[in-house]
């Protein structure tokens, strides 16, 4: 029988994780490896300054004192026999699109599965809380379904995003899009006076690009992305060769 | 007269950010915006679950209470009252090659920087502590000057690594590299016998081909990789599309 | 109807608060504010660096993302209509007894209710985990009871120690004794070698007088021991001005 | 010769540190172990959750990543080759009077070296900031000087709070009065308009007992409070027993 290990950064108690479990279930064992809190925004964090704790809450059921991450490699390393032939990551409340995917634990957690060579998705849903996830959960069951039947391009991810509260919804595959934001530091004080900046909100900057994620999930469609590991940019390595002759020295 | 602005992941106090300070005063004008405490490993955190304090510590020189991306954010949007014309993250103690810089704190901030449009680099210094930064500060200044007079590709942003203690130096510009470690995750017990995991330590698995960041630092030389923004892997778009046919339903 | 404000310093998840919480609820309407997450040895620790969120899990339920005195405060000056008529802390996994008070979130937290001036009890189970708490349970129910119907001590909370797993207890008022310990930070190493130091676990040096708590749990019965607010030495006050002379000058 | 350990909470790059340690440096040699970190409200919080990591900064200078009380353990248990001769936590930014102590990690590391045996002084410095530590400097002199030489009450710590900016000081010794406080709890909202509670500020209830810590400071004068470590309401003990009955069952 086939392995699904789920993880997500909203912590072990959030609904979209429940969502998540039930619906993988039909589809193989499961085992759930997430924080024991929500951990958004803490990228591809590693924690390595302290050590972890691993509390089992139920069978196949673990929490862990650390980042998504942090429960991806512990799952994989420690606490699996085998590796999982599938991980997702999520249902994430809130989309994680364009540069901001960057920041996102949810596909972090994905990013970390890819480099022990798991087949491995992030999935959110976005638009306005409270998020409705029944459309995501159809919609992981169906591609978690087709990536343990089929291979994912080598070294790379899928990243879904699925808008909240649809019936029915087209599937695009697109690129990773920009998505600026707009007065999305905001100043506050603190009860003696003294400043404080609090990063959040403000309004994103859309993208025009009708093959990106940004724009598709703005059209109410699913957006799939596939992510890869590579971060170089390969024709920059000639520019910087050619141009700025740093091996010349 | 132009601006540098200057942040790590190893924080204020750290002698790597001194290093490079003096570097690059130098140059131009610099701003140091640096975390209060160690945020090694942090990735591309970004902390939204609380507000931040920016403390001044001298002229043009602040501290943050949160990651390398908070302070380049908040350099960028709050405390400089115009963006800088370069940006450059570390002296790292420590290599960022592989695979792991996506977990690098060091080489996050310079992903920040570049979503804001800002020519950035990171820098590391590597091999065994004590580390010696006289190298990486001269590469530093070398490669800080060449971005202030010229461009770098569009969203890229230069990863470079120094070993440590060397006296010349051949710079070699590579693709990132894969690096997994073995053995890195180390059981321990707290003082009432319950186990916990630590990460960390372990043996790198050597990337054997020669044009990568790996093995040209392991081979002594100056790595520097253009890193990209567009986490896209392009080819899949095509493979998910005719192969999974995922747009015909 | 009366109402009973229940917190602890193990966290909304523990098995200790729920127990307490079915045991009050037999009493008087119950709220549980509780922190999200273990908070053990926080003591009286006030979160004054951040803002604090609170979160309603249901009817008459909360979390926050603080500690055992933050979810008191916010409980009696944000959350609650009016003041409760009893706040009860625990039940603890662990005893509380001796110097060790000090340290305690359960016990603080019933300082803080003192403070505002709410009859307050802490109450915790020793012993070898796993804790059997049912007999804390009903030592809890009996002692709420007559709180509410009766007064206590001005400034002064009730600290209950219950032994964990006994069918029939003997209830003895004790004074807070002694509590030290020895061994009781360890040597660990990160995966780098680096030393670290691990504070808990040890040996108690046991305080001989037989009307200690100390002492009273250790031979079997359930202490309750009433703790002031007023930490002064009244007797060295004149200490100082007649010895020190610390007032001629 | 004599040695002098001293520590604070309000972390090492602290002001008021520094000019403890001056003082301190003319009566005997000193050990700096303090926090890295601001550690303003932790009380006597005890970090058991993880190691703690002691890092020399220079000779008889050292720093670690937790809070007042662990300063204090590893200090005396680790650190020193034999226990220091007295222990001076401060200079605290901010009065520490009446209840507000229970709070205090500059009290609590008093506390701590107490319950070690060692004669501890807390020393705070109160008013508007920026503060004037010259002052408490003096006083610290004075005082430490004192406890040199002759011994403290039992299990008993000094509690001194000085206002900034006088040129001459009466010192009385007084009793830890109340200090309630009065909108201390202020609502703020993050940036997607979620309201949190943000802890501090207020205005102070005014204690009317003129032999009060509170009284004393607010009329200019140096307080200086013996502050024990028994809880227990002794007059309480009886009470319960009597009234309660508590011991009839």
């Amino acid at each position: 029988m086939k392995t699904i290990l789920i993880t997500n950064d909203d912590g072990i108690h959030s609904p979209g994780i429940k969502a998540l479990k039930e619906a993988m279930e039909k589809l193989a064992r499961t085992i759930v490896i997430a924080p024991d809190r929500d951990n958004s925004a803490v990228s591809h964090s590693l924690t390595m300054n302290r050590p972890l704790k691993v509390s089992k809450l139920e069978d196949n059921m673990y929490t862990v004192n650390g980042t998504p991450t942090d429960c991806v490699a512990l799952g994989i390393k420690k606490i699996l026999a085998s590796p999982p032939d599938l991980l997702i990551s999520g249902i994430n409340g809130g989309a994680n699109l364009g540069d901001d995917i960057s920041y996102s634990g949810t596909v972090s957690a994905a990013i970390e599965g890819t480099m022990y060579g798991i087949p491995s998705i992030a999935i959110s849903v976005g638009g306005e809380p409270p998020f409705d996830f029944r459309g995501a959960t159809r919609i992981a069951a169906f591609i978690a379904q087709k990536a343990l039947n089929d291979r994912l391009p080598e070294n790379t991810l899928l990243n879904i995003n699925v808008p909240s509260g649809h019936e029915r919804y087209k599937i695009r595959v697109t690129r990773q899009g920009r998505r600026l934001w707009e007065d999305s530091i905001h100043e506050t004080h603190d009860p003696r006076g003294i400043p404080h900046y609090w990063i959040g909100g403000g309004t994103p900057l859309m993208d025009p690009s009708e093959d990106t994620d940004v724009y598709v999930f703005g059209a109410g469609c699913v957006s799939i992305t596939p992510i890869q590991l590579d971060l170089t940019n390969h024709s920059g390595i000639s520019y910087l060769k050619n141009n700025w002759k740093l091996e010349h020295n």
